[in-house]
C-alpha cells in the first residue's frame, strides 16, 4: 500500500500531528487528486484549538483541510470530467444530488453535506479523494495559492452577491480574509462605497488595501457615528457582516437604512440578544444567512471574476510553508497578523 | 365652526374619551372624508391602556383610529382624485412623497410618515381629513366592515406575499385578526399546506374557518413536534410571524427548512435572545421585516384578492358598535374572543 | 431474451406501428419501468404525422411516448432512489447533469437533454429504463391517468409560475390540455381574473370548466375588444401563451398591459412578423421563453398543487385506450374534440 | 413680458428654428430652471429630419430638447424641494403621480407621461419650467455636460441593470452614446467581458475606449462567428440591445446563451421577422423591454456610478456649441463622426 504525508486531528485534544497514511482508493464517480497546495481557514484554527465546536462535530481521528487545489490523476468508474492532467479546486462541500435542496439548485443546503477536513479526511495531505463534480477545472496557469483559495473566495461572493451591491453603499463587518475578499467583490461590482470594520489595524490595512473607502477599529473608532456622518445620516444600503461579533452586528444593524439588505456569514458564539423590531421589521429589513457557496452559481461567478482581472487576490497570500511546517503556519494564522497562510505538501 | 363627534386620547392616561371636535379644514391635496364605519386594531388597544410604546409615541390630545372607511364630501386645491361622492378606504400612512424610499417605490418605509391615529387625528371620528393619495377608491356596494377592514387586511397581504406561499408549507404564528387574514392569503394564493399557532382557543377557531388545516395550541400542544410530524420531519417552507412572542418566533424558526422564508409583522415586546447560527445562517434562511402596506402594489393585490371572491373578508367582522360605545368596543376587543370590532359614528 | 409490446415510429414516413421489442437493459445509475399508463401529447401527432418537425428531428426506429407512469421493476448499479415497487411519474427530459446549466439548477436548459421518445426510446411500450432521478416518485393511490400526465401538467406550471399571477388579470391563449392546465394552476394561485381564447369550441368548454371566467373564439369573437372591455380598457398583467398561434401572440401582447409579464410555452409554426417597439420596449414588458419543466422545482409545484387538491386534473383525462388502440387513440386526438387521451399496454 | 431664445419646431417640416419665446411662468409644484447646457439625442434628430415618427407624434411650434441641466431659479405654489439655487439635472419624463404605474413605483411606464422636447416645450432655450420632483439636485461642482448627459446615462442604466452583468459574458449591439454608456456600466458593475458591435468604426473606438474587450464592425466581420469562438462556442449571458437594427438584434439572440437575458433599448424602424422558438422558447430566455428610466430607482444608481468614479462620462462628450450655433451641432450628430453634441443657451 502506498503511503502518503498528513496532517491529521489524531484525538479528542488539541493540536494536529504529521503522519503517514495510505494513499485513499478512488470510488465510482471520485477523482484522486494530487494536492497541490491548501490554505488555512479559521475554521481549521477551531480544529487546532480543539474547542467546543470542534469537540462536537469532528471525529478523530481526521485529516484536517478543506481549502484545496492540485491535480487529478486517477478517475473512479462514470467519470466523464474532469480529466487526467487537470489542474482543479476543490469544493469542500460533497453533497448528496438527491435531496431536496440538491434537486432544487440548492446544495449548498443539501441535508446530507459532507466537509472535507471536517466530516471526513480532507487535504493537507499528498493525495485526496472527492466526487469527480467537486473538482472545478482551473487554467493550468492559475496560481496554486489563488487555485486553492476558491473554495474560501466563494464564500465572499456568495455573501456579496446575496445583496445588491451594484451603486450601493456597503458595510463590511469583519475583515479577515474572507471579509477582505468581500470587499473585493463589492468593488469589482461597482459599490459606491465601502466602509469596513474590524478590531485588527493589520486587517483594517488589507481592508483598505482591498478597496475599503473607510475602515474603521470598534476599539479606537465611533463605527456607528463615523459611518453616519460619511453617509450624511443615512445608513448603509448593504451590510455584508463577516465577523460573528455580537457588537459588529449590532453596529451592521444600527446603520443599515430601511429597506436595506443583511447578508450574514460570520458565525456568532452562540445566541445573543437583539431588537428585531428597530433592527428588521420598522426597517422593512431583508437579512440572509449565508453558508458556503450557491452550488455551482458561485464557482462561476468566482471564476468570472477572476478571469477578468476585476479581483485579484494575490495580495491576500502573505505566508508560505512547507506541510510539515503545519505548527508554524497555524501559529500565524492565530496571530492575527496575517491574511492567507498556504501548505504546500 | 361645525362641531363632529371624536373618540380621543384626552392626556397622558389611559383610558380614552368621547367628545366635540371642530369638523377639519380639507388643506391642498387633501380631501375630506365622512367615515362610514372604522375598525379597532391591536395598537389602538396599546394606545387605548397607555403602555410603554403609546407613552413614547402618542403625543395627546390626538382622535385615534387609523382603520377607516367612509366618503369623501369635500376636496383641497390640486385634487384630481377620488371625486366627491366616491366612497373609500383610507390607507392610514401618510407619506412625504420626496424622500428616498417614496421616490423608489418604498413609501412604507418613508421616512417622514405619519400615521392617522398615531402621530395625527385619526377615524374614530365623524370626519376625517387625509391627503388625497390616501383615499382608495371602494365600490359602492363594498360592505363598509370590510372597506374599513383593508389597511389592516393590507398588513396581511404584504407580509403573505413578502414570501413565496404557492404550493408552499406554510406556518402562521399568531392568529388574530391580521393572522387569520395572512391565512386566507395563503390559502388564496394556492400554498399546499397552512399550520397555525396561537394561545386563544377561540383564535384558533377562526383560524381552521379560514383555511388552517392544522391550528395549535402552544399552551396545550407541542407546535413543533407536531407540526414536524404532520411534514414527515421537515418543517415549513414559509414562516408568516404575525404575534411577537418570542416562544413563536423561536418556534417557528425551529420549523423553517433549509432555504425557507420568514416574513415577520410581529412586534415583540424588545429585544431577545435568538440564535442566528442555527436558525438563520447554516439554513441559509431569508427574513423579511415588514411593516405598513406596500404603497400601493399591496392596494391593488388585496383589491385583487376581494374582488375575485379568492378571499371572504365577512366572517371575521364579528361585533360592531356606535361609536359612542366605544368602551365596550374595547373591552370586547381586549377580551380576546373577538375577531374585528368596528365603530359606526 | 424477454420481449415487450412498443408502439414505434418504424421509418421516416406517417404512422406508427406496433410491434416486438426486447425489454431493455437497465444500466448503471438507471432504473426500469413497467409501464401502466402513457398519455399522448401534442408532439407524439407531430411524430405520427410525420411533419417537417418530426422529420428534422426523429431518427427512427425509434419507441414514441413521453407522457409516462409506472412502477420501478429493477435497479441499475448506484441507485439509492427510488426504491423497487414505487409507483413513478417520468420527467421526459433525461440531462447530463455536468453541463454549466445543470450545475446551476437549470436543468431545463441542459445542453445536453435527450428526451424520451423522441431522442431515444419512450414509454408506448410495456417497459422503459430511464434516470433514476427522472422516476419521481409518487403515492400508491395517485390515478394512473393522473400520475402519466404530471409531465405535461408541469409544463403548466412551469409556465404559469414564471410570472406572478396571484390577484393578477391573465390571458391564457391556447385551451389545448396544457392551457386549460395553465388556467387551473393561475386559478389556484389566486389570479384575479382569467381570460382564455382558443379557436375550438370544445376546448373553450374544458377551460371554462377549469376557472376561465371569460373563454373567447378568435373564429367568432373580437378577443382583444372584448377583453379591452372586460377590463376597463386596461388588458391584463400576464400572458401565458400556450398555442403558438401568431394571430393569438399578436392578441396577447395587444392586451398585455405595460410592465406585463408574457410567458410563452407554445411552439409557432415559424419565424414570424412582431412589432417590438409597441409590444414589448415601449411597453417595458418582460417576456420569457419556457421549455420542459425546472428540474426539479417545478416537480416539487406540482406536488403541491396536486396534494392540496388546489388543482383536479382529473376531468382532463376525457379518453382511455389500450396500446394496441394506438390508432384510433390518435385519431382521438387529432379530432380536437378530447382533453388528454391515454393509453394502457 | 420677459423674452428668452429657443430652438423650436415652428411647423410640419424638417429643420429647427433659432426664436424668442416668453419665458414660461412657473405653476404649482413646479420650478423654473435657467438652463445650462442640454446634450442633442437621437431623437431630437428625428424631430429635425422630420421623419415619420416625428410627423406622428410631434404638433408643432414646440422647443426640442430634452436632456437639460441648469439652475433653479423659481419655484411654484407647494414645493419643498429643490432650493433656489439648486444645481439640477432633468428628468424629461413629466409623470401624473396618480396612474396605477406610478403609484407602483413604474412611472417609467406611466399612461400619461409627457416627454419635454416632445409633447410639451423642452430645453433647447435660455429657461424651462418642469415638475419640481423632476429636478434632481446635482452637486454644484458636476460638469455641466455630464448633468445634462444624465437623463441619456439614464437609459444606459436602466438598461444595463434590467439584467445581472456582474461576472457576466455581455454583448452590446449599438455603440451610439447610450450604448458606450451601457458598456461603461456593465464594466463598472463587474461584467466578465464586453463584445459591442456597431457599423460605425469611429464608435467602436469609443466603444474600446469605454471598456469593451472585443468590438466588430458587422459590415466588415463575421461578428457571431467571432464572438462564438471568444466565447468557446458558448455565446453570452446578457444581450444589451441598444441599436434597434433588425440585423444586430438577430445577431444578439443567436449568440445569446440559453438561460440568457436581453434587454432591448433600440427602437427598430417597424416591425420584423424574428425566429421566436429558437431565440426565445427553447433556450428559455428571458427579454426586457426597456424604456425610460425607473423613477427614481436609475437616478439614485446613476449618482452612485458617478460619484464613486466607477463611470466617467467625460470622454463621451466630443462637441460643444452654443445655442445658436444649433444647425451646425445636428449637423456633427448625424455625422457620426461625434460622440455627444453639447447645446449652451
Amino acid at each position: 500500500m502506498n503511503m502518503m504525508k498528513a496532517v491529521v486531528k489524531p484525538g479528542p485534544q488539541p493540536g494536529l500531528e504529521l503522519t503517514q497514511r495510505p494513499i485513499p482508493e478512488v470510488g465510482p464517480g471520485e477523482v484522486l487528486v494530487k494536492v497541490r497546495a491548501a490554505s488555512i481557514c479559521g475554521t481549521d484554527l477551531h480544529i487546532y484549538n480543539w474547542d467546543a465546536w470542534a469537540q462536537s462535530r469532528i471525529r478523530p481521528p481526521v485529516i484536517v483541510g478543506h481549502e484545496v487545489c492540485g491535480d487529478v490523476v486517477a478517475r473512479g468508474a462514470m467519470v466523464t470530467e474532469p480529466q487526467i492532467g487537470d489542474f482543479v479546486s476543490l469544493e469542500s462541500h460533497v453533497i448528496c444530488n438527491i435531496c431536496q435542496y440538491c434537486r432544487t439548485g440548492r446544495g449548498h443546503i443539501c441535508e446530507n453535506t459532507r466537509l472535507i477536513g471536517v466530516d471526513r479526511d480532507g487535504g493537507f495531505a499528498e493525495y485526496i479523494t472527492i466526487a469527480a463534480q467537486n473538482a472545478w477545472k482551473q487554467p493550468a496557469d492559475l496560481p496554486v495559492e489563488i487555485a486553492a483559495l476558491q473554495e474560501n473566495f466563494g464564500n465572499a461572493v456568495h455573501t456579496a452577491f446575496a445583496a445588491d451591491v451594484t451603486a450601493k453603499k456597503v458595510l463590511v463587518t469583519g475583515c479577515g480574509p474572507v471579509g477582505v475578499m468581500a470587499i473585493m467583490v463589492a468593488k469589482a461590482a461597482g459599490a459606491r462605497v465601502i466602509y469596513a470594520s474590524d478590531v485588527s489595524d493589520y486587517r483594517l490595512n488589507m481592508a483598505r488595501a482591498a478597496g475599503a473607502d473607510l475602515a474603521l477599529n470598534p476599539r479606537r473608532d465611533d463605527v456607528v457615528a463615523m459611518v453616519r456622518q460619511a453617509t450624511d445620516g443615512e445608513g448603509v444600503d448593504v451590510l455584508l457582516e463577516m465577523s460573528g461579533a455580537v457588537t459588529a452586528i449590532d453596529q451592521g444593524f444600527t446603520l443599515l437604512k430601511p429597506g436595506g439588505e443583511a447578508a450574514l456569514l460570520g458565525v456568532s458564539p452562540g445566541p445573543f440578544t437583539f431588537d428585531w423590531n428597530h433592527h428588521i421589521i420598522f426597517k422593512g429589513a431583508r437579512v440572509y444567512g449565508i453558508t458556503g457557496r450557491r452550488l455551482w452559481e458561485t464557482w462561476y461567478q468566482s471564476r468570472g471574476l477572476v478571469r477578468s482581472g476585476a479581483v485579484n487576490l494575490a495580495p491576500l497570500i502573505t505566508h508560505r510553508f512547507k506541510l510539515e511546517e503545519y505548527d508554524k503556519a497555524f501559529e500565524t494564522m492565530a496571530s492575527g497578523q496575517s491574511g492567507k497562510v498556504v501548505l504546500f505538501p
